[in-house]
C-alpha cells in the first residue's frame, strides 16, 4: 500500500513542481486540487487562495492530521521506510527534514502559523494585508525554495553568544538552492552546506544553506565552498537578497554578523543542534504563557501538549472550506531597482 | 457596444496580467479560457497548450480573424477609436504597436509563425521539440515582455550598411521593460527608447527597447538615458541576457555590432522605418516563392495577399481543436551558472 503512496506522490510532484505544471492545474477540479500528496505527507488547502483565510495543513499518508512544526523530525531516519530502500548517503551525512514554505520564483510570504493550532502555512499578513516580497532587481521573487527546519525554535530570551542577539520566535530558516521548484507544504530532505546570520531588526534570523539529496548536484554539493564552485554568484546574491528585500518596504538594509560571511556546515549543524534543543525546552513546558507559540501535536507523547487525532481532525474541520483562488494585484509583479 | 467591450478588455487584463492570475484561471472552465479579449484585439487559442500544435490566432473586436504579422499597423493611429479619447501624448512622440510573443519571466519561446497562414503565435520548434530559453542565473527566464513590431520584416536579402549583416527573415524584435507582466498575443503600445544590434549566426537581429505607454515609468523614460538612470542594471543585464542564452544549447556567446553599445531612440525609429520599408515590398511582391513567408492578410486592400473573412475563417477552423493544457518538464526550471 505504500509504494502506492508513492507512486501517488511522484504523480504529485510532476504536477505541481514547474511553472507549466500551474498550468495544468487549471483542469484539475476544485475538488481534487486542495489535497496534494507529498512522498511522505500530504497536504489539505483550506480557505480561498490569496485570501487571509487560506491555510495549507499537513497530514500523514493515512490520513491524521499533524503540527508541520512539532510532528515532522527534525532528522531523517535512516531506516528502510515502507519498503522503499533508504536512499544512499555518505557515512555519517546528516539528513534535515525540511519543510517548504515559499517556491523559488514565488513572492507570496508563506510560513508557518507558529500561533494557530497544528501550525498551518498560511500567508503573512501586515497591517491587514497579504506580504509579498518584492522583486529586487536582478531577482525574481524568492531565489531559492524557502522553508523551515521542524522542531527548531529560535529562542526570543536567549542571547547567541556569537552575534549578540536574541531569536526571533521562529524555526530556523532554510535556503533550498537545489535545480527544482518545490510546492508550499512539500518536505524535503536536505544535506545543510553552510549558514548565514542575518541581523534583522536586532533579532538574530539565521539562515541555512542546504540542498536536496534528490537534486542532480547534490552528490557535488558538500560544503559552502562547493556552492561557490558549482553557483558562481549564488551567495553573493543570497547576501544581497537579504539585505534588500525589506527596502521597497521603507525599511532600511538588513545587517549581517560575521560580516555578512557564510560560515560552514559544522557551525551550521551545531546552530540547527541548538534551535532544536530550545524548541525541545518549549514543547516540554508544563504551562502555556499567553501570547505564545501553540505546541499542540499529534505524536510528541512525552509533551503536555500532545492531542488525539480527533482533536486535530476537528482543528482542521473548523477552518474556511477551500475555495476558488483570489485574484493577486499585478503590483506584485513590480521590479524595484537600486543604484548600486 | 465598443465601451463595453472595452470593458470586458480590462476584466481580462486583470485576469491575465499577473503570476496570481494564472492561478485564477484555474477555475475558468475549458469553453471560456481560449477566448480571450485584449484591448484592441482578442486571441483565439487553438490546440493543447505546451504541445506543437498549439495555436493563438488574433482577432478584431467584431471577430474577424487577422494576421498579427500584416494586420495589425505598425503606428499606433492617433484618432479617437471606439469613443475612448486617445492617450495623451508628446507632440511628435511616435507610437508603436508591439505584439507581445513571451511573458516576462517566462521561458517558451513564442513567436509569430511566419511561415502558417494568419500568422499565429506558436512555440518555436527545435529537432523536434519546444523550445524553452534557459534560465541563466540571476535571470529568470526573458527579463523583459519580449515580442515583435508588426508590419516590420528584417530581410534576409538586406546586407544592413552598418552592421554588414543581413536580417534574420523575422519581424524586428522589441523588448518591453515596463513593470506589468503581459500575455502572449497581448497587443501593447510601447514608446521606443533605443536599440541593440545583436549578431546571432552572422544575422543582424536588432533588439528594440521601448515601454509600454500605460507604464508608471512611461512619462519619465524617453530616452535609453532614462533608462540607465531609472532602471539600474537593466541594460547591462539585457546584453548579459542575449549574450549568453544559446550557450546551455552547446552555441557560443553571440556577438553586437557597436561593440555592444545602445543605439539611441532616433537611431531606433530608423531602422524601424527601414525594416517596415522591407515588409511593404514583401507584402506588395505579385509572386510567392517556395519556402517563404506567408503574406494572407485579411485588411491590406492593395497586396495580392488579401483573402476574404471566410477564407481567414477557414483558417482557423482547421486547426487543432483547443484542449487541455499537456505539462511542462521541470527541466524548464533549472538555473545555468556560468563563472563571470
Amino acid at each position: 500500500m505504500c509504494s502506492v503512496i508513492y507512486t501517488a506522490a511522484k504523480f504529485s510532484a510532476a504536477l505541481f513542481c514547474s511553472q507549466s505544471s500551474r498550468k495544468s492545474k487549471s483542469f484539475i477540479s476544485a475538488a481534487s486540487i486542495h489535497l496534494r500528496k507529498m512522498v511522505h505527507y500530504l497536504t489539505e488547502q483550506r480557505g480561498r487562495p490569496n485570501s487571509t483565510d487560506y491555510r495549507i495543513y499537513l497530514k500523514t499518508s493515512d490520513g491524521k492530521y499533524i503540527s508541520p512544526f512539532h510532528d515532522i523530525p527534525l532528522y531523517v531516519a535512516d531506516e528502510q521506510e515502507c519498503g522503499v530502500p533508504p536512499k544512499k548517503i555518505k557515512r555519517n551525512e546528516i539528513l534535515f527534514n525540511m519543510v517548504v514554505e515559499v517556491p523559488r520564483w514565488s513572492n507570496a510570504k508563506m510560513e508557518m502559523a507558529t500561533k494557530e493550532p497544528l501550525n498551518p502555512i498560511k500567508q503573512d499578513v501586515k497591517k491587514g494585508k497579504l506580504r509579498y516580497v518584492a522583486n529586487i532587481f536582478p531577482h525574481k521573487g524568492y531565489i531559492w525554495n524557502y522553508g523551515a527546519l521542524p522542531q527548531t525554535w529560535e529562542d526570543p530570551n536567549h542571547t547567541d553568544k556569537e552575534t549578540m542577539c536574541c531569536g526571533d520566535n521562529d524555526p530556523i530558516d532554510v535556503c533550498e538552492i537545489g535545480s527544482k521548484v518545490c510546492v508550499t507544504g512539500q518536505v524535503i530532505q536536505v544535506k545543510v552546506l553552510g549558514i548565514l546570520a542575518l541581523i534583522d531588526e536586532g533579532e538574530t534570523d539565521w539562515k541555512v544553506i542546504a540542498i536536496n539529496i534528490e537534486d542532480p548536484d547534490a552528490s557535488s554539493l558538500n560544503s559552502i565552498e562547493d556552492v561557490r564552485k558549482v553557483k558562481p554568484g549564488h551567495l553573493e546574491a543570497t547576501v544581497d537578497w537579504f539585505k534588500k528585500y525589506k527596502v521597497p518596504d521603507g525599511k532600511p538594509e538588513n545587517q549581517f554578523a560575521f560580516n555578512g560571511q557564510f560560515k560552514d556546515k559544522d557551525f551550521a549543524v551545531e546552530v540547527i543542534k541548538s534551535t532544536h534543543g530550545y524548541w525541545k525546552a518549549l514543547v516540554m513546558r508544563k504551562k502555556m504563557k499567553g501570547d505564545e507559540i501553540v505546541c499542540q501535536n499529534s505524536s510528541l507523547c512525552d509533551t503536555p501538549f500532545k492531542c488525539s487525532d480527533a482533536e486535530a481532525s476537528a482543528v482542521v474541520q473548523a477552518a474556511a472550506e477551500y475555495g476558488e483562488p483570489l485574484p493577486v494585484s499585478s503590483e506584485v509583479d513590480k521590479w524595484h531597482f537600486f543604484a548600486k
